[in-house]
């Protein structure tokens, strides 16, 4: 931690800072320059970070010199880490096909995606029962109807299944029937359910808030991480942004960024983040040549008439001609699924 | 609702679309233009808007024309609301002067706080019991516990008190002590949550979210209020941007915006939004001159020392300054604390 | 400026960096903590900011300390500048009232507004004859022949006038018919247009670019400065945000931002910034609450038929209405026009 | 273009509406519904858009229905356009790969730097004479002498040049020596610099604003376009966001998007997206894997030396590696360079 005092800061100022320093058991090194006195601070910083030094009378700025995060942070754990889900390995050069509809509306067009999906490739089959919807008026899903459903036609086509969850007291029900826990956007920061789903030990899919930076998202996973749950996969789904002929803006760079500071496996959603069925087979290449674990489609066999998000889901053809551009471009970069 | 086609749609398609208009119960006007087909759909625009419409072939946009809330629009309900916290009213003229600490830290402190910015004008006492910390290495908040000095400290001082609710299981609990929800920023699309305070017939003080747009604030007061809780007053707390020297960017003029289009009151929270105590007072101020049905700032008396967000809090003689010229804009104003 | 090592630098790159620090003829303070090496470099930091560090090997981040404008600062000169644009004072008290239509189309239509707006309290003209459009297609301006306009309408009304410059080329003949150059948000960051006017003694109004922090706002200014000419005006108009009910998103925080760190007067552009007449109004109020040395207000007696923008102009009654309004808040706040 | 009128419009304001659309010779469709009247408007909508409709009274709404660009819409012109640069194809299946430093600092260095990205597959060099420096005491460029040195090298190694041009004053020297114009990202709309190198017939690289939108660039292009130069490669560079561990935010899916409604080449600049070295690699890849014409990449032989922004800078061994790569996918999607 680094404090960096106004100019004109007092004898006194200075020296109750030094004295606040001290009392928190760290060492100041101080520098005095012509236009500023610059005060290093050596100790543990995840001690200081939770102090409000900045208010302290005298100084200018606090800088912080570590990462907040550590659970999650590649300091801790060299390697990437691998998640499993089911029986499909996530992370460490394998990578996760998330596809399916965006919302579960029936057994029988459940399972005619879940088939053709599977065909295209895909080795995990998504849904919600839960959805969190802007409008009161709209579809809010089937709920636990919903989920014997997913599990149903999962366990049917041998795919493990992710569902959302978007409230505490969901987390056991939806914990009996799906192989993975989403967080959405919309819930990155309700730690209440961060950490009911970190005290699972299933895995955990994070989607990154439509306002959170990467040091946001990945603090979030330290929240589950910090309960003792380790499995989690973060998602690069777009955030908001002035751009007004996408839903979101797709943040590419957040996947080598992540993997320079964190060994969570991380995928990326270009469904959610474009909004656009044209943008998505590109995005999805552009993702997997990025180095990103996985691609998150949606994909449904009449999107005009699907009850939740259908302008932005692929038909199963061209998400069977998207994987096949995907499979060679796994196969250049030593990847597999 | 207006449909745009594609150049070059055929035949088949353009009857495609209008079939389903005819499915849906509306009636389709077509205009022909030289480069662009136009179908003006009338009808109920809400079933409508839950229709993927966009994904029809031939499709290019979709353009809706009403708003997409009901209950919480101008439309609906001409005048302004008012809405009663304790027996203190919010809108219409009277204004929410909320103050107090960021976290309730001990029933000392918080009194001392209270006795301060009761005296400066303080109508609404806040704290928090539950606390979103963006690390789960920060204080959490003293729960319960909290919650009972809050109540006994506004008892004391004669003053309603608000607090934030995080999670739909404390819910009952906070009612029992508080005359105000507060949903937080974080939370404001935890639709499980809105749904919940909606049961309440307590006030909900409900946060505009980091990335939300004003459309998005009210479509989450439209959950509250769908639920048959009509006692929400929104709060503008800023919203993230690339400038880099406040902690969020104050929308200002969110407060006419909103006051245009909905009749629920809204209240400016220039310490949540600018994070920095120098930028507190002249935006209080620019929010009542803006038409703000109040201001929220957080006042602690040793912000160096406080448990949560200290160096955005002012100090009680500060609040106090403010405070009086507050009263004085407020006067000329035409409205009363 | 501070300098942070990564974790597990070698000897051999420490030696280096230090190496580095002393060939600029700086002195390093080197704290070597538990996880990191921090090097305060004490020294003239313009010298250093123009530096490559980041670029050594083993740097992990650089801090600078600090700003780094320095003619603009509010260190360098420590009471408000005031600014005189003719017989007008623009800072220290003193507030600009500038306002007129978008675009020069005539000389009567000039003259009815000019008479308008000097009525209601205006003291400064404004009129563009170089416009700068979005489209290629759209209305350019008058050029030279609206100039003349502009100045004789301007003498007739005994008001000094303002008017955008968008090329180097046009800084002479700007200059001869104007009292005020402007550089408009797109040409912020234009810097050979920013040196010219900065040869010129003539005030500059600088607009702020639409992706500009307040820093790069004062680095731009630094610009005209730096060449010798010290009459500058800020001018806060909107940036770009996700918010899509108003055309940018207001900050008014920078006006009290902007005071804490330099010296130069700011004013506050609520027409361009929202685009909406019936948010002009309550964001010219707030705007001299928040501290703002002046309000820039588009005014035009008919804006259906106007050349450019007239969905963003008041009427001159509107106009009226809301001068009389600042003008009571300019007297409680000690301020005149 | 379509105009929704207010709920409660009299009949009068109704009559003028339809009156002005008359007046502009061209033809309403009306559609009245329950809500809201909708008046289609039929003919030349680039008149119209000129047109400040908005602000008749009674309009709540202008919604238009074409694009505001037409040169550079693909419905102007089917198949991709293919700009010659030198003897360089961009577009159309031929990728541009663009490499060189920052600036033009010197006859050696660059001559170096050239050396080495031609053997690894550069085929544009590039390196900026006159340089925007956010900063008035940055390095500002070595002007013509740069220039020379940039033209001598390109001939030595046979490689054509490209280097910004930053005022319209500078456009015949720049012309004289360069073989493409490029246009910064702080120049997009600086519409007086895009006429004079629109009267050119050299190539012209546009760069995205930091705060433009994907149709802001294309209006950008438009002006150049309707000048009568029809050579434009656009280039996306990243944009404004919260995100602060980039220097900008890359919006990859921009790449696609721009190639679905515009028939103009579109490459990737990952050096100035990101500002950092370890990202760009990975967005060069994802770049070409989108679809992109090519990549611009910053080299350096020692970028803690560079004049001007050195830390983002490859050095030239990994500027080998990732065309390597880039080389191994350009083969994949049937691309050569």
């Amino acid at each position: 931690m680094i404090i960096v005092l106004k100019p004109g800061t007092t004898e006194a100022e200075f020296d109750h800072v030094i004295e606040r320093i001290h009392e928190l058991g760290l060492k100041p090194h101080v520098s005095k320059g012509e236009h500023r006195t610059i005060i290093g601070v050596i100790g543990d910083e995840n001690k200081l970070q939770a102090e409000p030094l900045q208010a302290i009378p005298g100084v200018e700025q606090v800088l912080p010199v570590m990462k907040p995060f550590k659970l999650a942070s590649r300091e801790m754990h060299k390697g990437d880490s691998v998640v499993n889900v089911g029986k499909v390995k996530v992370g460490g050069g394998s990578l996760a096909m998330i596809a399916g509809p965006c919302a579960i509306e029936g057994s029988d067009i459940l399972n005619e995606i879940a088939g053709n999906v599977k065909k295209a490739g895909a080795n995990i089959l998504r849904g919600g029962a839960f959805k969190p919807r802007t409008s009161p008026y709209s579809f809010q899903g089937l709920g636990e109807e919903g989920l014997k459903i997913l599990r149903d036609v999962g366990l049917a086509h041998d795919m493990p299944v992710v569902t959302e969850v978007m409230d505490p007291r969901q987390v056991s029900v939806v914990e009996k029937y799906a192989d993975m826990f989403q967080i959405g956007a919309r819930n990155m920061q309700n730690f209440d359910l961060l950490k009911e789903v970190g005290q699972s030990k299933k895995p955990v899919l994070l989607k990154r808030g439509m306002s959170a930076t990467v040091k946001d998202l990945l603090m979030s996973a330290e929240y589950v991480l910090a309960e003792g749950n380790p499995n989690v996969v973060l998602c690069e789904r777009g955030v908001r942004s002035f751009e007004d002929s996408t839903r979101n803006m797709l943040d590419m760079s957040a996947v080598p960024n992540v993997k320079g500071i964190s060994h969570l496996p991380i995928i990326v959603d270009p469904s959610h983040a474009t909004g656009r069925p044209d943008l998505i087979p590109p995005m999805a290449l552009a993702a997997v040549a990025a180095g990103a674990d996985g691609v998150h489609i949606e994909v449904h066999s009449c999107p005009e008439k699907s009850l939740s998000d259908g302008p932005q889901a692929l038909l199963p053809p061209k998400y069977a001609d998207v994987m096949k551009q995907i499979r060679k471009l796994a196969e250049m970069f030593g990847k597999t699924f």
